[in-house]
């Protein structure tokens, strides 16, 4: 089954990759490794602000990590054209705007990695840090990079 | 001398690699790279709780890193089967959850960094970023990532 | 055009790079990536202090952001000998010591990005994350770590 069969089936539409305003481009492939920049979650089009431990709950922070997942796999689709091509997930880090008493930074996470294994299968396996960070560019929830290996 | 000759000289043992309880993975090769999920120290058997700047000393700090440094050792050797496979440590990511007047990351960071010297000799000279985070999952004092080069 | 010759246009000498005071080294090589330690910025000679959000403005943080982007260049002059073998800047992670309500991380970050994509042109086109650290060695204003990709 390919990979855009397990979106479909999800449910999931891939979005317009929309190059960051910015000085910096959102992939760079180097050998079989594929670098993404930090993706920030978005609500209704516009950043997604808050901070967990304060304003959102933990279920809140994975359902924005599931939506940032969403946006990381349309851009390893922009990225190669055909996500099939996709070796293995290789890598990701999860910042977490959270207070200084948040503790379920890893729970938040994993609404991102549950997505990617769902897309990606055995492939989908990565390794991962998560941590809780002072503030986030536009004081989004969260910022997820990530490393993927292709073909 | 072997890389397991000189964990014996210092009087480590290497625990067990204890899969996360998580939906990511301890550690994933792509070509010669040997990528480790973020580890966090233990005290006990459970995660090691604390804060720099709050209630741990730079010493303390220092012991919880040269701890995770084992743990991250131990991973190493899951990935491998054989230390002496691998031809140089590259890269650390020390995460010190601190307080907003704690600066001492580096040397919290050095209880990892001198140990891994230690063992692995000049294979073991790697690159660094240390920096203080908000908070750590579980409210562990620190996390560390590491990337290797194997053969 | 040579990068030399753009960083001569550019008015900049690059410094002399001092190894850290500590138990790692400024770059690593693996195959042909080339990973660089983190670098904090300096202000006559010693560690540049400061919080983005409390005692240092945005743009002040762009301008020590440009100040750490010169240093890792000299680093990579220093690493490859020819700054001509550089083949892509992969990625900067941008860590910006940060009160809890600032939220220009990226502009900022822009400080560096913008130096090193007037230095070296189409290859310094790069991924990135930026974000706010509760902390930094020696109470820095900010950190920046590189991957560059090597001939």
């Amino acid at each position: 089954m390919s990979v855009y069969d397990v979106v479909r089936t999800l449910g999931i539409s891939l979005p317009e990759v929309v190059p960051p305003v910015a000085v910096y481009v959102p992939f760079v492939r180097s050998g079989q490794l594929l670098f993404l920049s930090g993706h920030i979650p978005k609500k209704g089009g516009t950043p997604w602000i808050g901070q967990l431990g304060t304003n959102m709950t933990t279920a809140e922070g994975a359902l924005a990590a599931r939506g940032v997942a969403i946006d990381l796999i349309a851009t390893l689709h922009a990225a190669t054209g055909d996500l099939d091509s996709i070796t293995r997930i290789v890598k990701l880090m999860v910042l977490v705007n959270s207070s200084s008493t948040f503790t379920e930074h890893h729970r938040v996470a994993n609404g991102a990695s549950e997505l990617i294994q769902q897309v990606f299968g055995a492939q989908g396996t990565h390794v991962r840090s998560a941590f809780g960070v002072a503030q986030i560019p536009f004081g989004c929830c969260l910022e997820i990079e990530l490393i993927a290996e292709v073909r």
